[in-house]
């Protein structure tokens, strides 16, 4: 089977369920923002991290394909399991964030992003996680959308702010604070 | 010329044919997109990719512009002679697939985007383009937007997932596949 | 206190001034979309520039948050003192511009963004930074927004295109130049 299928020229394409729906559709902005933030912690994840991150990130990114398949089903017509995402995939993110957060000075400030091409890397990763869950919020706000995929984006992107913080700290990349005029 | 003409500091913005549109207006949303995918592009080939690809990716390039234009032009306005998209543009990127994918494992699975830097900057261009895609599919619901664009931006993102596989067989980057629970 | 406060886990957001909104109000996307600019401006400023280039760079990180914190406030209800954009900020890109573009050879023609993993790479801001305008325009036609926002981002781009052409000649990388057909 070739991997184009030509199904999606005229613009429409096939939900789980086997709704067809208009790409400009939300719920399929959603799933593509997903797609796009994975491929972003993709790139994260080649740049030089300890391989306990490493396995953090790899379980996040299974959990986006997760997050996709519901996303990408039609709640009224698909009748196929998917793993809904629970309390735990939550309290992952919480626990991660806990331990990095412990090593680091308390923040009273905003920084400004940047400092290295790693810790860059992961805050466009945070900002593209954020646009991410502002179209899921938008689809929630039409339609019923598992509570915990709009908190598992929220605290995924708490997580990636602190996992930019802590590899700051661990390559002596120095913090700039913004300062208010 | 000065680069800053000023212009268009009220919001407003000026499309080919002349007429004055906010910059927020779908269209302007669409040719906006395409620089950004085009940028992406651009940034692939700085990295370690085969001539031949890379002539691909110029073509690529220089297409990107003929949509731009298309897309920046008042349907209704302009009587600009502008280069419309083919079919054998879109036949170039369908023998580029076969070709790479002929030499490639079938794929039964979605693997997790990533790998290695090369290989994540083509999954996030093909994010990108899915979200060009996805906004001239709006355009092209509310106005006339020839069909070859919307077919070429479809295959355009196919193209770029294959050639992402093919730089990780080439560089002997594992594929990692998504396990649904 | 812990970085996640969880009061976002409804998909409601605390503007400046304490009115809630859903995050997919169109400000949240303004400020956020900022924050993502922000993001690939320190990401360029990672890369070989000059200390001068650099200290412009900074300068804009910097304002970006104080645009940020603007774009956050709602305007009925905040009694916040904010910084205000002033003709100076623009000035202060007009200038840099004029500058680097007294380098430059003239340009007539459109050029393939891309060249470098530097240039590239502000290409794409210049890119983020024209979806962040186009949100703030459309932002700017629901409520008012101070004018000299939008005029700053539109001239940022102008500034990040003209960078983008100054480090490919300081690093004698070659413009291609876009052939209409
Ligand atoms: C949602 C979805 C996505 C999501 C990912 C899934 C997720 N969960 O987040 C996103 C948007 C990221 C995506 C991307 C792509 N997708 Co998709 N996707 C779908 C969709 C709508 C549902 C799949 C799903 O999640 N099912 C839920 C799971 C639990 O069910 P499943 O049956 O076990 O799913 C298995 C297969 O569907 C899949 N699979 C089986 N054969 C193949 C072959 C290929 C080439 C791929 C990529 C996957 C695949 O592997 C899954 C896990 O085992 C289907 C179409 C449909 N309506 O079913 C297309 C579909 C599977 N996708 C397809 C394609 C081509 C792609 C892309 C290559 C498109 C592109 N150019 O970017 C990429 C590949 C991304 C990757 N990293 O591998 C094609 C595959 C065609 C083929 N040759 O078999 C399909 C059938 C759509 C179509 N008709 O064109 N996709
Ligand atoms: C569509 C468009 C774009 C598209 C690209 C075009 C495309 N086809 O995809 C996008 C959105 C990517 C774009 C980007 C930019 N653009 Co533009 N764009 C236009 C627009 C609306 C139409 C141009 C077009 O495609 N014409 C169709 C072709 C076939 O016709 P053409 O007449 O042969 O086009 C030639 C010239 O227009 C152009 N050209 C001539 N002189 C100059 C000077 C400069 C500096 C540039 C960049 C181009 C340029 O080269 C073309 C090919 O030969 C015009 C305004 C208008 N209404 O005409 C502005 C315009 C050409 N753009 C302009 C500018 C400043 C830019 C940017 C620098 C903005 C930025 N900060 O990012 C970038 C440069 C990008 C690059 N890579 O070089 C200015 C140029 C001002 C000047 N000094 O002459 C214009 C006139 C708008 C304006 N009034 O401010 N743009
Ligand atoms: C706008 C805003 C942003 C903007 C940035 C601000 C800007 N000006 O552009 C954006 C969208 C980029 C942003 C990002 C983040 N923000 Co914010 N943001 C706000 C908001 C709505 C207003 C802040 C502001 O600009 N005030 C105007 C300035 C002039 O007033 P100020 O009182 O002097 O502001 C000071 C403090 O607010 C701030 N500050 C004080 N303590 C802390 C602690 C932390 C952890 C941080 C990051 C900042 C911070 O430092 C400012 C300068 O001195 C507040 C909530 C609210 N309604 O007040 C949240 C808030 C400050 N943000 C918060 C968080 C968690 C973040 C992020 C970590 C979220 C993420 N995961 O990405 C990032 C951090 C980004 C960074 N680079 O540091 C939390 C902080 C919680 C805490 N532990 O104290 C708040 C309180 C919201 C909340 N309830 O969850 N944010
Ligand atoms: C730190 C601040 O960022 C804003 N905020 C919360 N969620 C998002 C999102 N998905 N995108 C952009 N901004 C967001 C809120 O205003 C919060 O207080
Ligand atoms: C692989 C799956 O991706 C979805 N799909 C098709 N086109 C786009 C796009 N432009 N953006 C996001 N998702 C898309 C369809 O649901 C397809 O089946
Ligand atoms: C160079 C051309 O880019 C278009 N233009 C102006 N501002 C934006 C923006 N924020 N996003 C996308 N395109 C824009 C106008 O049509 C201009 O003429
Ligand atoms: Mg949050
Ligand atoms: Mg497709
Ligand atoms: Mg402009």
């Amino acid at each position: 089977m070739k991997i184009y299928t030509k199904t999606g020229d005229s613009g429409l394409t096939t939900l789980i369920g086997g709704t067809r729906v208009p790409k400009d559709h939300i719920r399929v902005a959603c799933y593509g923002t997903i797609d796009e933030l994975n491929s972003y912690i993709g790139l994260v994840r080649c740049y030089a991290i300890s391989s306990a991150t490493d396995t953090q990130l790899e379980e996040i990114q299974q959990l986006l394909f997760a997050i996709g398949a519901v996303l990408a089903a039609d709640p009224e017509k698909s009748n196929m399991k998917l793993y809904a995402l629970t309390t735990s995939d939550v309290k992952f993110l919480e626990k991660a964030i806990d331990q990095m957060d412990g090593e680091l000075p308390t923040l009273k400030h905003f920084i400004l992003p940047g400092g290295s091409i790693l810790v860059s890397t992961i805050h466009i990763a945070r900002c593209v996680c954020r646009r991410a869950e502002r179209l899921v919020v938008q689809l929630a706000s039409a339609t019923s959308v598992p509570e915990n995929v709009v908190i598992y984006l929220n605290r995924l992107s708490d997580y990636l702010f602190i996992l930019a913080r802590k590899m700051a700290k661990d390559t002596d990349t120095k913090e700039i604070i913004w300062h208010a005029r």
